[in-house]
Formats: structure tokens, C-alpha cells, sequence
């Protein structure tokens, strides 16, 4: 393990290590609320339809109301369960999502959160590492569940150090 | 259908309907190309992991160099696939992603693009409307393929007109 520049090891990372997990551990993240600013400023730069930026034109939409794109769902719940810090500096590399599910549509004043549970662990060919699978599932302040998703990654094996 | 605040019609989608569809047909995308800034301020909002903001650290990872994250190579591809306006105005609504791999790294000063192809279409219980699912790929200019992803929409019927 190098040192950093400023010469203190890298190896002090604060997360868990394959060896940490076992199937069946859940983390639930703090809450964020967003609101219909945060909704259209996001569809403007990556998907602007009508019904994620024209109040009007989605009241005419089948979801009666503007809505998040998706994506921002996707984002969001992606970006509270890294804050969790569960693998930080012990995540090595995530290899995609097994499935993505838009379950009900994110809309303007909500207040979401992130049950983020160990889905799935293997061993990989290489011993330094393991293989898991993290559900992430997203509730509104109505515990109605908005998105879930299982998110693929590799983790570093204690035995690595 | 209502007419807008500007008194012309709705219906003057420019996108193409379920029927316009069959399985296998593809659209490419133009190029973007992706800088170390951009990787970096992507990670500073969503993912900041070592091996997408720090370049020393990122030589110590087991990607070598600084990388994107896999959620921006998404967010990108999703964005280049939006752009080409396929669908203006006849999706209804995004269902999910049936999968999506993180092939291979995205590493500064790449630049890519996707293919879009239409790979399953099915009807729905509801008549005006029908499941499609597009594939994306997006390959680096080196004809790399990067991510691959499955996207499922609600496309409108032009019987619903």
C-alpha cells in the first residue's frame, strides 16, 4: 500500500470489506427532499420532457403532475447511498445494476430515502476481492416505493491488506 | 387532446409511434467527448470516489488512471440516446432499466457515442399504448464498447390519436 503525498497510508479506509458483510445487512440513509426546481433544473440538462419541465403540459400527462425524470430518481438514490460511506475506499469498481425499476413517480415536494441492503456476495477469481450485490430500494415520505434497483460491485477482501 | 397556451395542438409529435417500430432497427448518436474536468465535477456531485477525482490515487487503482464514473457514462449515453429525439412527445413514461453493465472504464479525453437499437416490443393491457425496450451500447473512439443497457419505455400508438 503507497503512501499518500501526505505520507499518512492509504490503507486507513473507513469502510467495510467483503469480510464485514453477510446477506440480509441493511443501512437506511438520511432523508432529501426535492423540489419542483430541482426536478426541472435536472431534466434540463439530461431529459427534458414535457412532463419532468411543463407543469401544464404534464398535468395532460399520464402522471397528472410533474414528475422526476427516472434517471434523477436513479441519481438521487444512488447519490444517498454513497454518502453512507459504507465502502468508502474499500469500494474497488462497480460493474452496473442487475435491474433498474421505476415503481411510482418521484413528484415535486417529496421527501425520499434509501433502504440500501447486502443482496448478494460471491467470491471473484481474484482472491484480493468479492463480488456483491446491493438492493437499493427508495421510499417517499409515504413509505410508497419509488425505485429499486441492485447494484453490482467489487469489493476489496481484508486478506488484501 | 388540448390544445396548448399557444392554441396549436399537441399531436405535433415529432417522434416516432409504437407502430413506426420493429424489433432490430438502430440509430447512432453523434460523438462527445468527455474531458478530466468533466469526470471530475461529475464525481464532486454524485460519486466522488478516489479513482474519478484524484489522479495519483486513480494510478493506484485497479483502473490505473482517472476514470469516469459508471453512473456518468450512463447519464451520458442516456443523454446522447435522448437527444436524437426518437421519441419527442409519443414516450409516455420510463419503466426501468433490465440491466446495465459497466463494461469497460470511460477515461479522459474519450470520446463516444451510442447505438440505439430497438430490441423487444410488446403490447400493453391498455390499447393506446405499447412496451419497448431499446438497447443502448456506447463504444469510445477506439470502437471500445464501454456500457450496455436495456431500457424499458411506455411508447404512444398512433391509434390513440
Amino acid at each position: 500500500m503507497k503512501p499518500s503525498p501526505l505520507g499518512v497510508s492509504r490503507s486507513l479506509a473507513r469502510g467495510l470489506y467483503y469480510e464485514d458483510l453477510s446477506a440480509g445487512q441493511a443501512y437506511a440513509t438520511p432523508g432529501l427532499t426535492v423540489t419542483e426546481e430541482s426536478i426541472i433544473r435536472f431534466a434540463l440538462e439530461w431529459d427534458m420532457q414535457p412532463f419532468h419541465v411543463d407543469a401544464i403540459a404534464a398535468k395532460n400527462s399520464i402522471f397528472g403532475t410533474l414528475t422526476a425524470s427516472g434517471l434523477q430518481t436513479l441519481m438521487l438514490s444512488y447519490r444517498l447511498y454513497y454518502q453512507l460511506g459504507l465502502f468508502d475506499g474499500t469500494a474497488l469498481a462497480g460493474l452496473g445494476f442487475k435491474k433498474v425499476r421505476f415503481v411510482k413517480p418521484l413528484r415535486p415536494g417529496a421527501t425520499i430515502s434509501v433502504i440500501a441492503t447486502v443482496d448478494e456476495m460471491r467470491d471473484t477469481k481474484k482472491q484480493d476481492r468479492g463480488l456483491v450485490v446491493m438492493e437499493l430500494q427508495t421510499f417517499d415520505h409515504d413509505r410508497e416505493l419509488l425505485l429499486q434497483m441492485d447494484l453490482s460491485l467489487l469489493l476489496a477482501k481484508r486478506l488484501a491488506l
